[in-house]
């Protein structure tokens, strides 16, 4: 997809990571929070006829830009169209899945998400926190795997502790944690504490949070979380 | 991985799927519902010194084998280790990401998982249908965006429509559903429909079902979820 752009468009850090595939082509790059500014830029140059490429980085659909392209070609009356649709007409708009983080960091930490799991972002700044606090009530009630992304930055200092707290009133202090921060990425930290001790865990804004559910498991230098083939079929092998 | 690999262990559909990687090398393969005869295979092939590589479809770690390769371990008593802490003892055991059902599908889709979102899993195989019943109905009070693994088999005919009862009690029947068959594969179906018409869309055991949240919408052809950015941002841009 890149080799086919005439623009490519992103995060500022995201370009710098994928230089030598950028070349001397234009670039719109804008810094973080400017995601608007980025997505009409790129419309912007889309609608005068260039192929333009938005890069993300994991999956472009979790918790990154492909909604906010949707979202804005919607306020804006853009026609769009998928690329499979055949002789439709309006913009055509590919999505190109990624590995998402919390993908990425889940193998690194062995295998936390082999069962039911949600996904909760901490970040405050477009979603109320009675909202966000309410979704890790739930998930913990239902005893799913949390994967949180957005745990920490410099002004959201205070979430991560509360959701900490939240948890601690459905699951066991001694429940695996697993930190993963810039997972597959230089500078990559894989560790593993627990629930009692997250609030001690080195997190940043590159960091996602594995909570295991209440049958996450330690082995080795994993953590992971059984789908119950011990129940029904294990035991019947011999050893 | 796989050139690396001495042995390639995996469920017999995937391997046909990449038999150009595999060549000529010994493989270990087994149907459907035999994961733990074929993880037994891959480990006591590990275990006399081979190679291995167990092929999983998407994710290795979302649904699939990475969590009871680990469980079989801890069950057998092997002594485990992850590939990159440096001169430990144990089997050494890597696990590599990829694009998980729930990101290609959610990419043909649009943009269905930008904001928070759960991951369930309707067979009750493994899982009392009580426990999924009740992670559906909190997710659904608690404003995620579903993802429906596994909606329907050959013995599974009835826990989909099940689903969308329990759904349809905390969200409008006019919420998008998208449903993605093979997504990315031979066969690709990709469908949206709504909430109140779910129990009539064409699903199968290769499909993934996303059911939107309550700000999830339809534009063109496709489906997304905001993230808010249009109370804070989109309105103070000029169109």
């Amino acid at each position: 997809m890149l080799a086919q752009a005439d623009v490519i468009a992103g995060y500022r850090t995201y370009l710098d990571l994928i230089q030598p595939l950028v070349g001397d082509r234009p670039t719109i790059s804008t810094g973080m929070t400017q995601e608007v500014q980025r997505v009409e830029g790129a419309l912007t140059e889309a609608l005068s006829g260039s192929r333009v490429a938005l890069v993300s980085s994991g999956d472009p659909g979790i918790y990154a830009m492909a909604g906010l392209v949707l979202e804005m070609c919607a306020v804006r009356g853009v026609d769009v169209v998928a690329a499979e649709v055949p002789a439709a007409n309006g913009l055509v708009i590919e999505v190109v899945p990624g590995i998402p983080a919390l993908c990425a960091g889940a193998a690194l930490l062995g295998a936390p998400l082999t069962h039911d799991f949600a996904a909760i972002s901490l970040s405050d700044l477009l979603t109320p926190w009675e909202t966000i606090a309410a979704r890790i009530e739930a998930a913990a009630r239902a005893d799913f795997v949390i994967v949180i992304y957005n745990p920490k930055s410099r002004k959201r200092h205070w979430q991560l502790q509360k959701a900490q707290q939240i948890l601690r009133a459905f699951r066991d202090g001694a429940t695996p944690v697993g930190i993963a921060t810039s997972a597959m990425r230089d500078g990559q930290r894989i560790h593993i504490t627990t629930l009692d001790q997250l609030h001690l865990a080195q997190v940043d804004m590159q960091t996602t949070v594995f909570i295991g559910n209440r049958s996450t498991r330690c082995y080795g230098t994993f953590m992971f979380t059984p789908r119950g083939y011990d129940r029904k079929y294990i035991m019947d092998i011999p050893t």
